[in-house]
């Protein structure tokens, strides 16, 4: 069978941009044994496909040259080889950026889409949403009446990170890069304040306003001169879940700033670099935690769907303009 | 009874000097109930009190002007007013830089100086020695086979942290600023390694020739240049215990230097600020441990002892020059 698949035609140096990009057309086989064959509801664009894209040691080994870009992805499955699965089912799993693929059937998690829309399991119920729980409930462990501050805050992690500091009777506090995000935040995820870091004239200063009491917990998504600004505010025995550092993503050169592990020091603050990977063991309660909350209307979720395979990069480079509210997805017709 | 004390006359900008310190002579007042008049053996001078020097909110109180220094003293109790210590007995405990003062009993501690000499309960079993064990075992917990960097290596708190984590099993590296303290940790405590930074001329290759498998755990009492070389051959998992920044601590403008937030992200690390008494639950371990260490000779402590009231200021001056080996002390005659 023909299909279309998208590939790293090559490394970015900076702001990837199209061109980073091909999208060829291949033969697909059969499935075999113990596979299935599928066709993408939904595939995602996260930050962290960035790094990927680099020939470099991180945490998830980097996309290869002229091999199809990866990532999570809702399927149906159209034809199965195997036990597990039926044809209709839907799944997710880790997929390559196809219009069809074949997966071995006990790589994928069969998902009811029934009560629970289809994208939620890249967003609130997948790997953005296990980032929120593991990185606020698990590493912050907040305490009701502290301050939370996330950066990013309107994106897929930053708007869950928030409504789960709420149910923890934290005061939250959000940063995004509009007046539209900020807005959204407070009147429709319940923040208790948002502040615009590209309008903003005196980051420092407006966030000390918006958290007298200082900042317990910094939830960072973001990095640079934002992260700058929330540890200048940062209070004795604060926590530092550090889940993405996207305004340095595209660094050409090595990134330079304000020294900080003298505050980190004088102020006893924990800082943790984190993956999911490493906190598998609390998954279920996670998912048993986010559902609930879901189903009991205290977490709301928002996506910014894009339609059509084509246009996954495009999807892809607007994580780094700001173009998404909440999880950003391409929607495959 | 008149006696000396050493006041704070000024706040330094940058490094301290002598003309930041005046000493006075004034009255001293009998003991009254439950005190003691106490004569000092030896007095403590430690990096930390620069903080202290500056009007600064830290984890301690600054020193105020024209109020004496104060800090960790061995003194000999020359007259007492409390059942609880009497004539001739020895404690340590916080108490004025003067010739003599009167404190209450119950804030000492008494002390065996038969089988411990004076000096190590300013040291291996005071403040410097329970910073060793609450940063090293409580905080990084090191795993045997893993590789451990100290800077400040050659000091109070550096020179026990390395022996502990021989006493774990690590490989342990040792930064410091002269050959002799190089070649002293290694050949009379046991280092693995040991490097010059002041002679280094690439040091973050010469940290990664003496930790070919990386840096799982850094135990960092300095801060600047010397952390950046550090980090960037830290390893996935690692933990950074964060005691001291005695190379930023003279600091007169905000200190800049490679962001570090991304590298921890990636590499899963952990960083945490420490002061010890927010772990005073573990102190009897601590103590109980140490104290064992020392009298089965696996840890060996060193001092630097400086003699005469009089050079107290200097030798708190010594410790930003990189004067001492192991802990800094003035005797008191």
């Amino acid at each position: 069978m023909k299909i279309n698949q998208i590939v790293l035609a090559s490394r970015p140096a900076g702001l990837p941009a199209a061109d980073n990009f091909r999208t060829e057309e291949v033969e697909l086989n059969e499935p075999g044994a113990d596979s299935v064959l599928l066709k993408p509801l939904f595939i995602s664009v996260d930050p962290y496909m960035r790094g990927r894209m680099n020939d470099a040691k991180s945490y998830v080994p980097p996309f290869q040259i002229d091999k199809p870009i990866d990532g999570g992805v809702v399927a149906t499955v159209v034809e199965s080889k195997s036990t597990l699965l039926k044809a209709g089912d839907t799944v997710v799993g880790n997929m390559p950026w196809a219009t069809r693929c074949v997966e071995r059937a006990d790589r994928l998690r069969k998902v009811d889409i029934q009560s629970i829309p289809a994208g939620y399991y890249l967003g609130v119920l997948g790997m953005p949403g296990l980032t929120a729980y593991v990185g606020l409930a698990e590493i912050a462990k907040p305490i009701a009446g502290e301050t939370v501050v996330v950066s990013g805050a309107a994106g897929a992690v930053g708007i869950i990170v928030g409504q789960i500091a709420k149910i923890y009777g934290c005061r939250v506090i959000g940063i995004a890069g509009t007046d539209e995000k900020c807005r959204m935040l407070k009147d429709e995820f319940g923040f208790d304040g948002a502040v615009n870091y590209k309008t903003s004239q005196h980051l420092k200063q407006d966030i000390a306003l918006l958290c007298p009491a200082g900042v317990d917990i910094y939830f960072d998504n973001v990095g640079g001169d934002i992260s700058d600004a929330v540890i200048a505010n940062i209070n004795f025995h604060a926590r530092i879940a550090l889940c993405g550092q996207i305004a340095l993503y595209n660094s050409t050169s090595q990134p330079v700033g304000p020294r900080i592990l003298p505050m980190l020091l004088t102020r006893s603050v924990m800082v943790k670099g984190f993956i999911n990977g490493d906190y598998k063991a609390i998954f279920p309660d996670a998912y048993k935690n986010l559902t609930a909350w879901i189903k009991d209307g205290k977490i709301k979720y928002k996506q910014t769907v894009i339609h059509g395979f084509d246009k996954l990069p495009e999807a892809f480079l607007g994580l780094f303009s700001g173009a998404n509210e909440g999880k950003m997805l391409v929607e495959i017709s």
